[in-house]
């Protein structure tokens, strides 16, 4: 394989750039009969889309998700599902004068170095944009675990720069565009936002994605733990530095009689591990947490080097994110779920006869 | 595959658990012609036995690794390499008491809910015991990376608890039982971990490592990034609950201005990144740094319920480290081994011929 | 995975049913630098399209490939490949008096069983039309041997029913409608097709294939053996029911010493073993020869059963070609130019530095 | 992956050469629960072991097999298993004359021109001694698909030669060494051996496989057909040079009305598909039939180079089979067991959960 695909049963393998004809991918190993259409698709993948807020990139993108194949008469039929949306708004000159130098803290020398040539127009592959089909192929996985399982992931903005922001309820993480998960701080944010992009320069932030109604048994030892592939899953976002599974960093200062989740007869009293021990999941809620650096593409001209060594300016013009992690829940969630839905596949491929005892307990400490 | 496999051109798949008759892998994908020998394997494993410091598990284990196959008159012949160690000082009665009990942070539940059985000997499968492979296989990576490239893996305990370790140097790291890179603070630790014993609590870590003399271009875009790869395999070590690479978490508050790691015909002249950029390496020190959680095997009784769901107080006896932290250094080299050995070859795959122009910048800014 | 790909370094998933909208697939691993356009996949693609002569099925379909990435300024950047034909010609009404029965020796019984649901029109997923990808994509590979390595994959119409048919020259192939390599038997298959068509029967067919200039050392032991992965790639053809490498069956009744193919300085004296030994490639001729069998969309009338398990008589419209085998010969070159590209990247991952001798014997015995 | 590995859900890793310390393998994706013990194995381990007749080789291995993990209380765990057989009858020594030079028809040429060296020991990895633990590892699969779904594998000599065998009864199979199904024949086949091994030379012979009681909807299209992994496994054999399913090459000559399988409430009118249409299972039984070449190991001298390129003549010594078709019967049905076994995984991973049908017929023309 070689690094554009992600999953084993349930397999998602991606094509396109930032500025070519279009972005497609290939689902492999949807179970047959889940009834999908082009609008369940497009209902995630608008949670995505640029150009909605003025705190996002204004590239204007209709993201319109076509289903190629795989469905018929309403319904998956078990074989791949092709999707396709066509880029409308390229404006692959605004790149042209990057074509010669490296925007630090791009991929374009790490590209260079690996190929020996670069698609330079908008970063070509290495473009965010690309993630715009892993929501397409997570909201076909979201669909069938809700039915399936009730599995429910969902994601909020829990620090933006140095602002630390708490959860409320996930009501709210929809009703603002920075998805918050407390209203009362929209103002504060919107606030820091315009001074943000005002000044020119970007910022990080800091993500919280929770699976609830999880089934017990998902992930595999020794590698491929439902962790690790979670780990992996989020790693794999552009401009993500960072991933913790339940307490995180926090642990490495904790005792053993702290950080142990206790259980009695009504459930687990904590969960510092977040869902998972062993690499397996113990049914209490997947917590996971990931670190976004602030975007390189900013407007502040910064040193660099052209294809030749010497020694250059660069300032990116072009359409861009001042926090990538603005829009990153979404991508985050779909992560989530690619992991969640292939390791359903797989706990069912080796155990689905197994006599195995049901969760022992009610119900789980949660948040 | 099932998940006990790590790798697509240089695959490691292990068995074995850690109370049964032994342990063993699979290397395939290594290079012919690479000379090498038991004694090789040997060293590595060494620095992560047991029973060396009264600070880890008194668990006595020669961990004598043989090699079955795969090496002919000295070297590598191209086909996989078997390793095998018979287990020792297994004392599966020491477990007996927990057969029918969960005991609290361990896999034993999640296991059980997987599986609907459970080896209760030592945790089995999800024993730490497991990665003796990990070190030896990576073993062989070391010496093939080191001779091809002159790339050197290494890591230090960065954190105890809550004491902060700086880095002094490397040799110092191999002079303590604890990782250390400052010999200074080692009758500290001593005292440190005395205490802790004393207690019978236990004690979260951090460990940094980095690689040097890092090939440019590893990593595949977009799911097979460098980093995501780190990032699952780090992930899929016992204990771990979180991973950054080059600034990680600390790039929340960071402002793109401050990120970026700006570049000059003279090199770098910071490595926030860590050494990767879009997934793909830059040639500067690969950083990685992770969060080990507490020992869950702690003598103090924890809550917990039994295999009918009653409450049950739960004592780990057997022999157990305080601080898992202190022996996940050559584990933790051992997976950054791994993953780079994996993504050297298949770059050779795809890109041998390219007209690639080689690295542009003499040097980096490094740790 | 779920059965769409096929390869490892060099990976092909392809999607799409023969009257949904499109059909398309991404090519993954194909080296940066490749001079490719649409135009180099065309011509390979027309070589299989149907329409072309009236020994075939009249639908008629353009088969106009898109290039959507991973192609820029006018060269492979090692990016994945997405390549798209949209269908323009299909009629699933012809299919909806079959929706409800399965035709006899299609796959029409067994999808059911397997999904629970099917795509009645056409075959859906299980048409013939799906190999229009493996042969786009294959035109990569084969522009991309033939300029690394010299080779040449070709194959030939060896037998069409009862009629065997000799090799005369490749330039012959080209100049009929049949793939025939002996231009004086054009007009007897002419004769024979077109009192098969009348009589509204099928037949089955055998073609050979050969690539020419072998690469040493290709193919892995002990299960991804070059000749393995032949045999499935082929077998995994529409309607092809054998498959021989070298003298095939007929080794059979051979003694050792009329099989073993001697050496001498100047090279093989036989190739009876088709250019593998070991499952690795020899550097002589490649030599591979498949059956297909007769097509089972025939207008005579076949006993069968409704989805109620009831009695019917089944009668195939719509439009089939009465001897697949005839349009075979792209699609089956086009598979083992999958498995040379593939194994061709594999052995420069693992082998690119090993002191390798070079070929010792200046020639090959060959066809 | 390199090679050594075969399937996805039920994946067997394999190592050893034949003159080593020893083979081994582990396997992956057995389900929890399976009742299983070295007797077990060892039953069909037996099967295909040396030495038991003279008109096989001499070498006498007791092939006892240990398994090291995976099981537990006598049951798999659904960890990983580790299989175990260390070599005893070596004699490395045997083969110092031809360390340089190569033995016509073998893998000793290919070897060295892929990897630049080779283990000259019996062959090394290319040994037919490695498929012990194809045999072990499939014992396992046989076990749990015959407790699952009654499902039988079993195969026959069908050819010795130019002496034709045909099928009596399975009982016939296990009476005599020749794996004849037709015990009337044994005395032919004993004076045909006997002859041949004076001689000197070696003969081909081919062999039929029959699966019965075999589970709808096994295999996925389009690449992963059930009929394709089998071609791949059987060819993946030492010494297969052809493969059939179903009629096999009989096809070419057959018309579409002769070929098609025609469908009543009472079954299937025949089985000219060999139970497989589209790539999935139909019930009917699965017929398999291989080519195998006669051996290239045999006293008579032979005209080949040596490793300086000039020429030789090579006579092999050390203890041979003069027809390796004659122990191949275990084998082969070791690999139509893992081929099947990783369906059926894959198949309930999948389709678990949807509607199927169940059979709609009651049973199958067979064979």
């Amino acid at each position: 394989m070689s690094g554009s695909g992600f999953g084993e049963r349930f397999r998602v393998t991606t094509f396109g750039e930032s500025h070519g004809p279009g972005l497609g991918c290939i689902v492999e190993g949807c179970p047959p009969g889940l009834v999908i259409s082009e609008e369940d698709i497009q209902q995630d993948v608008e949670r995505r889309r640029t150009g909605k807020s003025r705190h996002t990139s204004q590239r204007r993108e209709p993201d319109q998700v076509r289903i190629l194949s795989g469905v018929f008469e309403g319904a998956t039929t078990g074989t791949p599902i092709g999707l396709l949306v066509e880029n409308q708004d390229q404006k692959p000159r605004d790149y042209r004068n990057i074509a010669d130098r490296f925007r630090p803290g791009h991929a374009d020398y790490s590209y260079l170095q690996k190929y020996g040539r670069r698609d330079y127009r908008g970063g070509g592959r290495s473009s965010a944009r690309e993630t715009v089909m892993r929501v397409a192929a997570a909201a076909i996985a979201r669909k069938y675990l809700r039915q399936e399982t009730g599995l429910e992931v969902r994601g909020y903005l829990a620090q933006l720069g140095e602002i630390p922001l708490g959860f409320e309820c996930w009501e709210a993480v929809e009703e603002n565009p920075f998805f918050c998960a407390d209203s009362t701080r929209v103002p504060e944010l919107e606030d820091y936002m315009q001074r943000l992009r005002k000044s020119g320069d970007s910022v990080g932030a800091r993500i919280n994605v929770v699976a609830s109604g999880m089934p017990t048994g998902l992930g595999e030892p020794v590698f491929d733990r439902l962790d690790a592939d979670v780990a992996k899953a989020m790693m794999s976002i552009n401009a993500v530095k960072g991933v913790e599974v339940g307490d995180g960093f926090a642990s490495v200062v904790q005792k053993g009689t702290q950080h142990r989740d206790e259980m009695t007869p009504e459930g687990f009293l904590s969960n510092h591990a977040g869902g998972v021990l062993g690499g397996i999941s113990t049914g209490q809620d997947l917590r996971v947490s990931i670190a976004l650096k602030p975007t390189s593409s900013i407007r502040l001209p910064g040193r660099s080097i052209d294809l030749e060594g010497k020694p250059v300016d660069v300032v990116t013009t072009g359409r861009h994110d001042p926090c990538v992690g603005l829009r990153a829940v979404p991508i985050a969630e779909a992560m989530v779920l690619l992991v969640l839905m292939d390791h359903y596949l797989r706990q069912r491929a080796q155990n689905a006869d197994s006599e195995r005892p049901g969760p022992l307990v009610p119900g789980q400490a949660g948040e």
